[in-house]
């Protein structure tokens, strides 16, 4: 294993020393990272989190016109109730806080017992999983949340900003998760630092269809071909789910260490398999946003937007991963 | 090789093809990337370009308050002087043109030469070498380029796009160039699509300080260390070269494959080690800018910062890569 760390144990508190320096604008105390101008009085206050190894999700995300807090856990590990309680009360600023879970069993229930623990505190919760590619897996009872977390925590975020009340964020959070669906594939596995070895075998010549971002199991392995049939199976699993018509937000998202220029090569196929359907990709984003530590692979993730979707898309954000419209 | 490609000689006409797709902002023709606003009457044009596999440079950078034009060679293959001169020709808004050039052989050679044939463009040039590493390389007489031209281009741009004339544009970039330093460490080889092999070989344990971006060799090799003490060789390179001190602009950069978690790890490291000689990292930027297809390891570059230069990296800048103050 060829990483840049100091000690497999000490990754993610070093991690989150290097995200504190580099950001003025968040703070991080015991594996909390928040708005430094946290909490906003009035505005509803999003928290997100999950285990470390898919950065920039979550800590990222934080900033303005997205998450007001953060919970990492350790690598592919749920925070803990406690984080997720401490974020919750950093952050309210009285108009009550939007809990964003992905669909994996420990963060549903570290999550909910948060929620039912956590004082003085109204909180929602929306629940994502997008992953069309199985239907349980190792971690998860039901689809599994990837891609689709981003659009939630940006558009539930920018609606957050503009003061609507918690109960419609949580309605247009979950509008968002409906909207969505994803699909990744696989050339790598992923190391974590503490196994120190691939999570999974993937021979040479061997991609994994419907992988996770965890290096959980997908549908079934084929030989590696070209970017186009590849993106051709993801597009036409999300397709067969939800038909790809009128305007779309789509993903073109690396697995962490995929190079851009390989991203390109795939957002250009994806665009013209949405083309073909008569349907339009009206904005997208092209790199590495949801991933799994050092593996090379691909997700995409497509949403269905409308009108009041694509405004809050394209409101202002400032976090570290995404910086767009101040 | 596992690779999101659809052939190894398609892969920059299918990647700009991705790019254009993605980004209505800019237009691509005859491997030509431009801002589709150009030219800009009156303004100052900055055009880049070199070979492709350093995603997001160039490409990625053209944009409001960047770069007007990049030109894409081939894979680590300079642009031949058609391309550039086509690229000059297009932005060039009656007030000059910029070129930008890192320091490569080629890249020297065949800027130069469309620099002399394009008719009708004030052209004046800035060569960008800021890689202490080594003095003379595989592909380079003097220092190479790196991290550095990321800096040169948001800086000059930003003057540019407030409406200096060339020569004051060229003097603020010789000096963005003057002021920085770079050097970068690999743990793994990259890949080329058409070699379909690692570049060099790199034992398991070891690594490579004072590597290329291009896989061209460093400095010597040494065996994996923590990340405290690989970013302690290349900060003591780099403050040895230029001392470290005041305000700083500092780029901790991914060769391409580098998982963020990893880069964040690294930019603790700088950070302390900063401090440590009593100056600041007054701006940052953490994340895969100046790459080497999927190469994994890291390169740091530091600019020393006055007051013109901080309110010129300020500046609203909107491309692919960089987006922010808009």
């Amino acid at each position: 294993m060829k990483k840049l760390i100091n000690a497999a144990d000490s990754v993610v508190e070093d991690a989150l020393a290097g995200l504190a320096a580099a950001h003025p604008a968040l703070r991080v105390r015991n594996r909390v990272v928040h708005r430094a101008d946290a909490p906003r009085p009035g505005k509803v206050a999003l928290v997100s989190g999950g285990g470390s190894g898919h950065e920039p999700l979550h800590a990222g995300f934080v900033g303005h016109g997205m998450l007001d807090a953060a919970c990492p856990g350790e690598i592919f590990t749920s925070p803990v109730p406690d984080q997720i309680i401490d974020a919750t009360q950093a952050v309210d600023g009285g108009a009550g806080v939007l809990h964003i879970v992905k669909n994996y069993t420990g963060d549903v229930l570290n999550f909910e017992m948060a929620a039912e623990l956590v004082e003085d505190v109204e909180v929602a919760s929306v629940l994502v999983d997008d992953d069309v590619a199985v239907q349980d897996s190792l971690y998860t009872a039901g689809r599994r949340g990837t891609g689709a977390t981003l659009f939630v925590e940006k558009i539930a975020g920018a609606l957050a900003e503009e003061g609507a009340p918690l109960a419609e964020v949580a309605r247009v959070a979950r509008e968002v998760n409906e909207r969505s669906r994803s699909f990744g594939i696989a050339l790598t596995s992923c190391t974590t630092p503490a196994a120190g070895r691939p999570t999974f075998d993937l021979p040479p010549g061997e991609v994994e269809l419907g992988i996770g971002i965890h290096g959980e199991p997908g549908r079934t392995r084929v030989p590696l071909a070209p970017a186009r049939e590849l993106v051709a199976v993801a597009m036409a699993a999300i397709h067969g789910d939800l038909p790809l018509r009128d305007d779309l937000l789509v993903l073109v998202n690396g697995m962490g260490a995929t190079p851009l220029i390989e991203l390109y090569v795939v957002f250009a196929e994806v665009e013209a398999i949405v083309r073909g359907k008569g349907a339009r990709v009206a904005r997208s984003l092209v790199g590495n946003y949801v991933t799994s530590l050092d593996m090379q692979g691909f997700s995409v993730t497509v949403c269905r937007l409308d009108a009041t979707l694509t405004r809050l898309w394209d409101a202002p954000v400032e976090t570290p991963a995404l910086r767009w419209g101040r």
